[in-house]
């Protein structure tokens, strides 16, 4: 194993990190804050760790096989959150580290759970500085240094296909160095039109930036106690729209520059995605409709809840905790299910549910007709059978940590079932809010600070989608040569 | 298809149920009770029905497909618990007949959940007709039926494969009907050495032969509103450990007669089971012990309800739903494991989650190394390349189908999602009890007939191992040539 080209890597991205902390940087001086100092402090840190290891590991041959890729992913995410929890703890906002790193990890994998109490009592850099995490995680802070930096090398494909989610990779265009800049070129295209479009509505500045940011990564970060929930009728439309359409997958978008609309509307994932929107909102609605007695909001709420969850995003506009069961029940279920691949969703992806239930009718139809060889074709095109073996293990491998995540947390004394279950099924997915004691209304507080990491691990590892965490916390990586 | 088999088979296997509600007749001769006409009336009816089926499509030919076999399963399944529920009406202990229906579905799939709500009240034949409904769905009316009739065509394999438990079916020996004949055996001897250990624990007749039945085929009917709680401490572990031994591979057992105990001491599956089993035991019984402030006490508990969850028996010894959270997360996590392959418990089944936990070590290998080919080993053999794929393609569609059953489940009015989540997983996995409102303390007697009826297919979806139910109930079974 090439461990120098990790640490360079690794290095780098830390650089990336403290050119990135400018931002909040600037913010806290608009706003003349607290989070001046903990931000150059942090910058000064990147510069010195990034610097030293960047520096000393620069010779070094930079190729990279699948194992570097996902040892790079896996550190890179560690390390830029360990290094963002540092603002927090420094400016005082969140005095435990283990709970700053909670909220870094939360950022950065767009998850958007959140130990905070009182969040309206935070300072502007603080709060922007989270939803910024969203941003970059959203995409892909590897991705991101793929796109802006100019002196890699052209063989990072192992680590961008250990950060980008979905059960494949697509290149849009030939050149990595190129799609990397294409999505990150679209996804700011299509955040500052929410932006725009939340000003027009009436939204503060300052509001319309933090949640657009949110929106855009579906990480779900808010600055009220209520969410959205405040916010005028137009303006929950729009982040609800905005929030489906960050689940679709960006290849689309970039289809749809190229003008090539039939591709688009042949996309079986899309399909999938707006079908299941759609009902789910329908069912919802109905359901609910008793509590709201009338149909105009009773839709708003369903389809801003129904988005919120599929995006995996975790604003919210009611305590869905209050809803029916059938609700309730549905919405655990979508949490599995989260957006597209390629998307900034997470969750299993639409596009893996798909290819389960077409591998399962190939199944079937082979045993009653054994010798049947039927090819499972998904957008188009004939699926290899590696992905589908790789998807049908991937189901199993999230099933089986999921259940490991579940019976730790079940330690946490006084937390019921429910709680535990939703907050694992939400941290696993990167949604944010679960049920109960975890709840729209509620917070993640109360865990035991070991319960805490177990559960930014939980995110981590939903975030990368499990292979790369796995594989970097393996001894065996490390010992043997 | 060859659709005149399977009538014929129909046929065959509710004359087979008539002469088995010979043996509860007599207890209703023996008790005097409201048995005796019912059963008469029933025994008329299996004649008559299973008379004309066998009797019309006699003289076809005797080839057997896969189709068929699933096809016969499913039908035999379903006909033997319509025609079983008779007697609970006509005697007018359970006058509806869905409730009749979903009590007898229970039983035959050895779930044990009951509509009941006091089961104390009712007469002796028809409690003994319960608990032997488990006995002949343990080991399945199918294999019974090939283990006894004669004239049976030896191609029956497709239908013993579709009823038989597990990833794979071993025969012991080259000929079915042997296999069955000795499966059968073992069984019988295996409750009858739990019935006189009963009746030496001064457990009364009636009460031993009725206990013996519903641990033998993991059923768990009781007599009592309590279960097994108000049974000495030696009868509980006489039980608890029987539960346990009914859920090894009853091939585990003919080897035990061929004294061959290394190839029984080198059974992963054996080994997973144990130690899941005691693990969980050791784990619930330190949890629970501020409970009980008696080790002896906390133990025996503890071990009663693991072996009752994961043998999916469903006796109980305590109310498990009042205990602390860490519990019944696991109790609820062990419910989806099962027991192991070839025994009569239900569930995931053992040797599919080791499986699976190898085909994933083998995709993380892959990951790392793509030119590696590794094979999976299991049980000391190397597992061919289609039944990986079939196992992980099982789980995906266990998975998928346990949403759709909880969404159905979810319309229930008044019913939580713990309640809602564990009657799923408590009757799909044919269990019996579950969490709050289908608690141990608790039954199924509040749902709506139509969820009534939706969670007795459940049941045999379970117990059949999905393929049979769902490859009759697919329209393009019936409509195709």
């Amino acid at each position: 194993m090439n461990r120098k080209m990790v640490y360079y890597m690794t290095g780098r991205i830390i650089l990336l990190e403290g050119a990135l902390l400018l931002v909040p940087l600037i913010v806290s001086l608009i706003y003349q804050d607290v989070g001046t100092v903990p931000f150059l402090i942090t910058i000064a840190i990147c510069a010195a760790v990034g610097g030293a290891l960047s520096g000393f590991f620069r010779n070094t041959s930079q190729v990279i096989f699948a194992k570097e890729g996902f040892l790079i992913t896996a550190l890179a995410w560690l390390s830029v959150s360990a290094i963002g929890a540092i603002p927090f703890v420094l400016s005082g906002q969140i005095p435990s580290y283990i709970d700053a790193f909670f909220e870094t990890v939360s950022g950065f994998t767009t998850t958007g759970a959140s130990i905070l109490t009182h969040v309206e009592s935070m300072s502007h850099s603080l709060l922007f500085w989270r939803s910024f995490t969203h941003w970059m995680g959203g995409m892909g802070v590897l991705v991101l240094m793929v796109a802006i930096m100019p002196n890699l090398s052209s063989r990072t494909i192992h680590v961008l296909r250990a950060e980008m989610p979905g059960p494949t990779m697509g290149k849009l265009v030939p050149r990595l160095r190129d799609t990397a800049k294409i999505l990150y070129v679209l996804y700011f295209v299509l955040t500052a039109a929410e932006f725009v479009l939340l000003l027009a509505g009436g939204m503060p500045v300052f509001d319309s930036a933090i949640h657009a940011l949110g929106t855009a990564g579906t990480g779900g970060f808010g600055i009220k106690g209520d969410s959205i929930a405040s916010y005028s009728p137009y303006l929950q439309w729009v982040i609800a729209a905005f929030m489906m359409l960050f689940g679709v997958n960006f290849n689309l978008y970039y289809l749809l520059i190229l003008r090539r609309f039939r591709s688009i509307l042949r996309s079986e994932e899309l399909w999938t995605y707006v079908i299941v929107v759609l009902s789910a909102t329908g069912l919802i609605a109905w359901n609910i409709f008793p509590l709201y007695q009338n149909l105009s909001e009773a839709t708003r709420q369903a389809f801003f809840q129904v988005n919120t969850i599929t995006s995996t995003t975790g604003f919210s506009t009611a305590d869905f905790n209050q809803w029916p069961e059938l609700s309730k029940t549905l919405l655990v279920l979508l949490m599995f299910m989260g957006g597209c691949a390629g998307s900034t969703a997470g969750g299993l992806k639409v596009s893996r549910l798909v290819m389960l239930y077409k591998i399962v009718k190939r199944e079937l139809r082979h045993l009653l007709h054994p010798r049947s060889v039927g090819a499972v074709r998904f957008e188009g095109k004939t699926v290899d059978n590696t992905t589908l073996i790789s998807v049908a293990n991937y189901f199993a491998l999230y099933a089986g940590l999921f259940v490991v995540f579940l019976l730790i947390v079940s330690f946490q004394p006084g937390f019921n079932l429910q709680s535990n279950f939703t907050a694992v099924a939400s941290c696993f997915n990167n949604i944010g809010p679960g049920l109960d004691l975890v709840g729209p209304a509620a917070n993640f507080a109360a865990y035991k600070p070991v319960l805490k990491l177990v559960l930014s691990f939980a995110m981590l590892f939903g975030r990368l989608e499990i292979y790369p965490m796995l594989i970097s916390m393996s001894p065996s990586t490390w010992l043997r040569k």
